[in-house]
């Protein structure tokens, strides 16, 4: 009987978990709570009384188990070390051993979220069929995955794919969450996408349909108002894709991957946002015509588990 | 008998070949010229009668080599395959297995040479005993190798490592010789820098000891009057350690290596250099204080040698 390998994406208010079979096919999903109480201690023990109950319902034999993946909110060690997880309220605690051993010995492999949902987007998702994918989540935040010959590249301190945090814009004159100044994410994060909506709304006194949300626009009325060819908001949209643009077009000249990935809120406005990027992309990598196409992801917020599973493959 | 590894580095004028142990020491090395005619057809025949020649005059049998690697100028398939190298001659044709063939079927590894010298540094240069490294070679151009768990990211279309060709700057009114405006290597490489003096000593008026080298002016001698505190030169050297040390955040904050190893004749400069980019690297990634260091070059021109021979280790 066919393997089956085992997702765990933990957020901060729901634990994601699947069982998937190892040609990636997803057999059973469900959530979990988060329990943050007490420094978060209570996570992975309700996560792995979860997983037992559901594979003792399923049938499924522990030694027909490949193992377990577990993808977390915050930067991991290679060797499964975490050193502080504010959103969980971990610190200085091994989850990859300490899951495993919850889990009768089933290996259990970890990752940072961000890193796991793009391999989860390269094997089963917009990246599927390649190998080397970029994956950009424009989410509340821009959070992004390095993907190369399959394996993700974390870095030697938990910074690689960290692409939100990349200097654009010199004359921003707020400061980003990371204690930066002119973040990508500052510009093309859902957040930022609304800041310079209004930035630009109070500069101007242009008309335009994107007045009427007032102070409470969101991301998708910009992106919706850009779509129906409001000037202002198609002029939001162009600040936001040169700027995402100028970063992949960066990063396709460091790493030169097959595909990146546009995933997240953001994501959703389909091929609007793709085009609005790829111009600039083009733009600033014209060294050569051959390089890693755009596109969009396509597992949503089950990205995180499919990515889990896929840990332990290999 | 330990086993040996040969390093041949193709270069435009000369083909420089190496022979060392597998422990990184170095032999014997010497040069042969590149006869570039008849589409460079003499090349290979030439390298490997010198090899094979080498070999017989050590004392060293064929089975005593491990393998024979191979920097070219130019980008490289994963399988060997050359579609066009400008600066040999070549089209259409695989070094790699015609150099294996010439030399009896001893294996030959291949790579582009930006991406080997930075192999070589990790190897046995400025970035020994990590295994993560971004070499960075300010040169007539600026070149780049991203080495990832002792590996090369040479990228799915041969622009792995490419960050010369990064686009920083807006305003630039030249096209760089990739058809691009506003390239790192614009204001960053020894060309760059040359220009960027010109241009601040037409713009001004102020005195500079850099005016007494006129149109001749060189890298070298903006960097010594920067190094001799003159103000104007100091400030070109801000400007370009200003776009390096972006480039160089950005880098981090998507593969995150150990090491930054900057080479080339620019890196000669030596600490000075490497503070000039340092200031600008860390103000352009405060998101974390635990990322990879700025180090000098150990190599020179024989980390193509060294990093051809590392292929070799696979």
């Amino acid at each position: 009987m066919e393997k089956k390998c085992i997702g765990v994406d933990i957020g901060g208010t729901t634990v994601k978990i699947g069982i998937f079979q190892v040609d990636g096919t997803l057999l059973e999903k469900w959530e979990v709570p988060t329990r943050k109480e007490e420094q978060g201690r209570f996570i992975l023990p309700d996560v792995a009384a979860s997983i037992l109950e559901k594979l003792k319902k399923m049938g499924i034999e522990p030694d027909q188990v490949a193992g377990a993946g577990l993808g977390v909110p915050g930067p991991v060690m290679a060797d499964g070390y975490v050193e502080v997880c504010v959103n969980l309220g971990w610190k200085d605690m091994n989850p990859k051993a300490e899951l495993s051993g919850l889990l009768n010995g089933i290996p259990v492999f970890i990752g940072n979220d961000a890193n796991v949902a793009a391999l989860g987007e390269m094997w089963q998702g917009g990246g599927k069929g390649y190998h080397d994918i970029v994956m950009v989540t424009l989410g509340t935040g821009v959070g992004g995955g390095v993907i190369i010959d399959e394996k993700i590249i974390a870095g030697r301190h938990g910074l690689g794919g960290e692409i939100g945090h990349i200097h654009v814009r010199d004359e921003e004159t707020e400061h980003c969450n990371c204690g930066g100044m002119g973040c990508l994410e500052q510009v093309a994060s859902a957040t930022g996408i609304v800041r310079e909506a209004k930035r630009t709304m109070e500069a101007k006194t242009d008309p335009s349909a994107m007045r009427v949300f007032g102070q409470r626009i969101t991301a998708k009325d910009v992106l919706d108002c850009a779509k129906d060819g409001d000037v202002m908001a198609l002029e939001v949209m162009d600040t936001v894709g040169r700027y995402l643009g100028l970063v992949l077009a960066q990063v396709a000249l460091t790493v030169d991957p097959q595909a990146f990935v546009i995933g997240g809120g953001v994501s959703k406005a389909g091929q609007f946002i793709i085009d609005v990027i790829d111009k600039y992309y083009k733009k600033y990598s014209v060294i050569s015509d051959n390089k890693g196409i755009l596109t969009l992801a396509k597992l949503g917020n089950d990205a995180g588990i499919y990515g889990a599973a896929r840990l332990v493959l290999g």
